[in-house]
Order: structure tokens, then C-alpha cells, then sequence
């Protein structure tokens, strides 16, 4: 028998469909909001339907942005000769969370990926190539770790080399607070191939 | 700098109010939802807002419903000389689930927690002694096998004396398709004390 009602179902189904986030989880939030305030809730279901408004992709480096050249990009202050090419706009934020990059960005919009069908032509690897004449040095390949990121990494390594400008890679290694025990054997390898001299 | 667009970390912050959901998750959900069609959105958006129209709880049993009396109580075809007294509305959605239950229920709202504040006149205690005039026999105390649940299903044990009606309690033991290496002790205790004869 169907005993949850249904506005209460329909939001535990909306939920499932969230990655991450299954039946059980679903509902036990639906049981959450339940029991919250209405105005709390009116905020939540609110800033779900106005995400979109007015969000675009920067015209330049192809984050997103509210506003027409995004905010990294129109900073005066930013280091204009380095560019650091990331897959999505949220590595963007987790570069610029740590604090050691003063240069500008460009988003592909995703990685090379035979399986989903995304080619080098599905990426912002143009809009890329048409920044690299203003006085662009070094471009910094910040692709995810794994295979497609890797793929990606390589494809633009190839593909920038008639632009002449400097290209570099993230450095892989044992991350930081990690256990050398529990790191995978390829992280290490990886620690080991690209060791660094002390004195 | 910020470099997340307004309506984007408001979601984020909003996310983040829910049990579970840190700001990391809270981030990739939305960065899910920016990437996914708008027509999506709405629909999510939508089930939030209206979560709670036209939602009350039962006059009978507490639960929560959408119309006046929930589908449970004005069922003909229900048990009506049992109630399983539950916790919360998702704890009815468990049981009913089994598949093991043809009786009626009785939600408490909570359990009896000194350090949440929760006392027994916190509950739906009189509702419950009030329909046990009706012709039920059988009392099922199913609150959770934690010590706030403990806690409340032995005040109602004490509480449901005067009534006379049988009262019992959900079984202890061993999780189906557990492994009884990896339970804890206190429940294999259980499972010992509880152990069923076979012949």
C-alpha cells in the first residue's frame, strides 16, 4: 500500500535522481524538511529554481559567471601570461581555494572520452587556442588524474605545440596527511618517477 | 576571491543545512544541477516548495498524510485490534515495507530523550491510551533499539498497565544476511538471550 503521501514521495523521487544520493537517503531527507521550518525549506526549493538565472559561461575562459566577463578574468590584479586548463568550472574553484595560483583559467567543459562519445571537438580547446596569442606564457595541463583526464592532458599537449608557449603539468605524488601505507601502488610510483632533489 | 556566481553558492549554503551533506557534497550536487536541464530543476525545485501542501498529521494514529483520516486508519480491511507504536512516519514506511504487518500504528513523534528535552508529554502518549478503548488487544512497541528508544518503550510498558491489553516488543538478534562475525556484541547478547527453540 502507497501510505506516503504523495507531495512527500514526489520529493523523495526528485531526490533519488541526484547522484550520490539513493532511495534511503532520499527519504530520510524528505523526513528531514518535513519536520523543518516552512521558510527553510521556501529557501532551499527557491535558490533550486533561480540557480540558473542569469548564470552563463564566460566568454574567455568558459567558467560560469552572473556576470558578462567573470570575475577572474576581469581582475586587473591576475597574473595574465599564465592560463591553468581545467575539465570543469568546480576545479576552478578548487584551485583557486588553494591559495597558490595568481593566473587565469580556461574550463574544456569536460575530458576526452571515447566511451560517452566526447571527442577533442566537444571541448573549449578552440576558444583556448584563440587566447594563446595575448602574451600567454605558460599553460598549466590540470586535467583530472585519471584516464580521460590523462587522454585530454595529452591531446592538448600535441595540440599547443605550434603555439610555442611553455606547457606544464600538475605534479603527481603522495597527497598530503595521507598514509605512504595506504597510498595506491601507481601514486607511488608515480612519487618515486618524479622525486625531488633536496641538495 | 569569489569566484562562485551568487545563485550558485546560495544552493550550496542551502545544501549544506541538510544532515549529511557537507559543503564538498553540497558543491558537486549543485555543479550536477548546473550541468543538467532546467526543465529538471524546476521539477526539484517544485516538489520542495510544495512538500508540505495540504500536509497534516492523522487524527487517529499521528502519522502524516494528505487527506483527513491517512490511507492506514480508514482501511476496512486492516487489523484494528493491533497497533504498532513507532518513532516516526518513516518508521511506519519501514514496517509497511516488510510486508509483515496488517495491523494499525501509532506514531509517537520522537522518543523520550532528558538531554534533547523530550519528555513523556513531548509525545503522542495520550492519543495512543485514548484509542485503546477500541478493541485492541495487542500493543507493539517498535521504537529503536537505541537508548532513547529503550528509554520510551519501557515508560510505555509502565504507562499501558492500566489498559490491559498485551503489549510486546520488536525481536533483538542477528540482521538477515549479516554476518555474525562482524556483529557487535551487545546484539549477538541479545540473540542468545532471545534464541528460539526449534524442537
Amino acid at each position: 500500500m502507497q501510505v506516503i503521501p504523495k507531495s512527500v514521495q514526489n520529493l523523495i523521487d526528485e531526490l533519488s535522481k541526484l547522484p550520490g544520493i539513493g532511495p534511503k537517503t532520499a527519504q530520510r531527507l524528505v523526513f528531514y524538511l518535513l519536520k523543518r521550518k516552512e521558510e527553510d525549506n521556501s529557501l532551499l526549493g527557491d535558490a533550486v529554481l533561480e540557480l540558473k538565472n542569469g548564470i552563463r559561461y564566460c566568454a574567455t575562459c568558459c567558467s560560469l559567471t552572473d556576470i558578462d566577463e567573470c570575475k577572474i578574468c576581469s581582475d586587473l590584479r591576475r597574473d595574465k601570461d599564465v592560463v591553468c586548463v581545467v575539465e570543469e568550472p568546480m576545479d576552478v574553484v578548487a584551485v583557486e581555494n588553494s591559495g597558490h595560483f595568481r593566473g587565469l583559467y580556461h574550463v574544456l567543459g569536460g575530458a576526452i572520452s571515447p566511451i560517452e562519445g566526447i571527442g577533442p571537438d566537444d571541448l573549449n580547446i578552440g576558444t583556448l587556442a584563440s587566447r594563446l596569442g595575448d602574451g600567454i606564457k605558460e599553460v598549466i595541463i590540470a586535467t583530472n588524474p585519471n584516464l580521460e583526464g590523462e587522454a585530454t592532458a595529452l591531446y592538448l599537449q600535441r595540440a599547443l605545440i605550434p603555439f610555442n608557449v611553455k606547457i606544464s603539468r600538475l605534479a603527481y605524488g603522495l597527497p598530503i596527511g595521507a598514509d605512504l601505507e595506504y597510498a595506491d601502488e601507481l601514486t607511488i610510483a608515480k612519487a618515486i618517477e618524479g622525486r625531488q632533489e633536496l641538495f
